[in-house]
């Protein structure tokens, strides 16, 4: 597929110019913009959906916001009712509250209900980091990805900053006077938890204490096999790549009797309604959920308009929360 | 200084609402109102920037880029003539024309001269990664950077997606079927040529292939120093962490009379004006400088007039631009 990039390039102007032309919209030399539809024509490039709509302004769209059949279950209950609380329930709310707020029409589909339908949408978020059909990624309309970053693909993505967050609560856990600080993490394949381990990694490494880190898979048997390799080096702090890992490595910790936070110290990562809910409640970074899908319905309206076509990763700031886990200051 | 996010933190609503009070705009209930007027009152919470010019949205607002009296050499000639071409001059051109198109008023000041002239500005612009004196980060309105980003500050930047950019390249190389390929780069100390380290590294492993990394200084003894070390080794691609420091590795390898890109290649970072006016010009990976500036103006006006206040890094995708000095396909 063609994109503005190959255009700016070929026609040796930069994206917001070809922008300009194509929407008509801003200044322009003639010349700039003879060059720039020559361009276009050469690549046979078909900026369809930014021109189609720019008559329509920030308003009117229809968009879609699609997820997986595993995120499905954290929205939709078996009893067929919306789940209030669950991660991708408030980023959907964020969605939802900025397209009420730009008079956006929104539909939420799985991928298979989207490709089965077939209507046709201004564009397109998508929620989370499962695997997406190739059909989807290939349709030729403004896509933004919430939650969820393909290295290398240049895609528009909304983003939780795990590598910062993590980096500044480690770093404060040190200053507390704290050596022992390990790290437990689900697959590096997932770019959410890569930056985590790196902001773990270089927070220790700065301040020249050793990292180190244990991978688990997410069930009872991995947890059990790495806590008892990992609770015989006393650990002062043990900080779990997300929530639901922390509430497993919490559960193992009371059936073995270690007192938390007295005994070892606990830290998450998202700040999911379940942190608050277990005892004691659980410390942890909290992700701005709401924010992250208010921010992808705005970039969305944006590329939908033609606006700021070149792509980025927009990356949240998440926020140390202390509950019971840890021994605050 | 309190922030929007301890005022949302103390009303156990998110930013978004607070800002939705705030500002009298969007819908929330009476209790939502008066918890957030309650919490803005406890902590002495000033959005004064935010309300004041909420009337003049999008409009007429004044604004100031600051930058160092280093940056300031490649923005203005010794005989005070505007210079055209450099890195920081396009992304000036980027914030410039965005703000004509805002109707915004804009300065542009070095450092010292903002803190003598003290005139008042509605948001402010930092350009550029070096040190910016305590009494500009700490004064209350809203600021952006630029090309900087502060680990552990939860600054509003936008940067380049340097590691991206770089697994890219390098991983295409790879493919090329090249595995002798090094890494020259500046103190790692600085968020960008680390990011760039980090996607060099991740691509080689990723690959099974040994990432081979040598720091400098980016002065001529220390090019010669560390090429000297490297050119026994054979490498087949030596990737430098930006333009200024291919360039002087290129000056090296004519001295020494080995041929680019037949005894070795080079890849720089940035593309600057004198990654194509060398012999033979440069292959480098670009970064978006006009566009920078662009998204920039477009974050300061969001948070001026107290839009998405919660503070996100934006990156934007690289591109690699293949010259002379790397063989092509």
């Amino acid at each position: 597929m063609t994109s503005i990039d190959d255009v700016a390039k070929l026609a040796g102007v930069s994206t917001a110019t070809v922008s300009r032309v194509i929407n008509n919209k801003g200044k322009y030399s003639e010349k700039t913009k003879l060059k720039v539809l020559k361009a276009v024509e050469e690549l046979n490039y078909k900026p369809s959906t930014q021109a189609r709509h720019l008559a329509k302004f920030r308003k009117g769209f229809n968009i879609c916001v699609l997820y997986s059949e595993r995120i499905k279950k954290h929205l939709i209950s078996e009893k067929n009712e919306f789940i209030q609380k669950s991660f991708y329930s408030i980023v959907l709310k964020g969605i939802a509250d900025g397209a009420q707020e730009n008079k956006v029409k929104m539909d939420t589909l799985t991928f298979n209900e989207f490709i089965k339908k077939n209507t046709k949408y201004d564009g397109i978020l998508i929620l989370g980091s499962d695997k997406i059909p190739n059909n989807i990624l290939e349709c030729n309309i403004p896509i933004v990805f919430i939650d969820n970053y393909i290295v290398g693909k240049k895609t528009n993505s909304i983003v939780s900053n795990g590598f910062d967050g993590t980096y500044y609560t480690i770093d404060k856990m040190i200053k507390r006077g704290y050596k022992k600080i390990f790290h437990i993490h689900g697959s590096l394949m997932f770019y959410g938890f890569r930056r985590r381990f790196e902001g773990y990694e270089l927070a220790m490494k700065n301040n020249n204490l050793f990292p180190i880190t244990y991978e688990i898979k997410e069930e009872e048997e991995s947890i059990n096999y790495v806590m008892s390799m990992i609770m015989p080096k006393k650990p002062e702090i043990i900080f779990a790549s997300n929530d639901s890992i922390a509430i497993m490595i919490l559960k193992y910790l009371k059936n073995n009797n270690i007192k938390v936070p007295d005994e070892v110290q606990l830290i998450g990562f998202d700040d999911v309604i379940d942190a608050t809910l277990v005892n004691p409640p659980l410390s942890t970074i909290k992700v701005f959920k709401y924010e992250m899908g208010n921010v992808a319905l705005e970039r969305l309206i944006e590329l939908i308009n033609g606006k700021n076509l070149h792509p980025y990763v927009t990356s949240l700031f998440t926020e140390f929360i202390e509950r019971k886990t840890t021994k605050g200051v």
